[in-house]
């Protein structure tokens, strides 16, 4: 992309600098949901028409943008930007848990959804928070894990075969 | 594969005529899970060391072999030998539903794991049985649907998302 940019279209290139500048110094972290925004709280938190009893922890704002395209959601969000990495040096401290559960102790959250990932990091994430906000009696749950919509058995991995039968639903 | 052996490995192709002849003369259905045999009941139904309180209902004996490769699962199988397709005339008669219901009717069977796929037929087909059993006051699961394991909310479909979302699991 820089190659195509600095080769075939400098002026684009030059309108790019200039919105990333201007990103740069007017973008904040969202009051309540810590994801991007310009003002003090972002259009989707300011919305009345959204469940303020539902809050779905993500990792980054991209996970938050594949939910919101599901249509299927319609309480708040809570971006973390980021997971627990203890090789990179990331623990709770560095991930501000602290701010999070500032932000589920208003009083009006009443469930708090993990949809962090479930990779290695994304697991322990999840299951860090949960042991936190058990503590502090506030119901939790997380994303189901199973065989994806439109799976073959045949076609999937057994680790996520086991899980599946381990977590199967009943009827 | 059969130019192969026609050009390449004739001796090869006689032996798989042999074998294959050899196995529609010898194997039929297991009278207990259905799937294939050479006697009337398989090794794996007649292990006494298998939850006999524990029925799978799987498409396939390939799924069956997939699901016996995680190790998860100590109970017993029944392959419908298919899934419902209206389109290509195989309803519940052709599937032969009544032998799986002859089959659970047994007094042992305390829950019925549906694990047909997650296509539409696989769903059609767990559905159309869970009602059946449900008349019949059997207890039945399905495995669970959701984001596989490894998985990243980035890389995953909306449809999986949405499941995952309205099938989270408290904690």
């Amino acid at each position: 992309m820089a190659y195509h940019l600095l080769q075939r279209d400098q002026r684009g290139a030059a309108r790019l600098a200039q919105a990333l500048g201007n990103a740069l110094q007017v973008l904040r972290h969202c009051d309540l949901c810590n994801a991007f925004t310009e003002g003090e709280i972002c259009q989707r938190c300011a919305n009345t028409q959204r469940d303020r009893t539902l809050l779905c922890v993500v990792e980054m704002p991209a996970d938050l943008a594949m939910i919101e395209q599901t249509h299927a959601y319609n309480g708040l969000y809570y971006a973390l930007m980021g997971r627990l990495s203890p090789l990179d040096g990331i623990g709770p401290r560095e991930l501000r848990l602290d701010k999070l559960l500032a932000r589920v102790s208003d009083g009006v959250v009443e469930e708090v959804i993990l949809a962090t990932n479930f990779t290695n990091e994304g697991e322990a994430t999840a299951h860090m928070i949960s042991e936190l906000l058990a503590a502090r009696g506030i119901r939790t749950s997380r994303l189901s894990r199973g065989v994806p919509v439109g799976g073959e058995l045949e076609h999937t991995d057994s680790g996520t075969i086991a899980q599946a039968l381990i977590e199967r639903r009943a009827l």
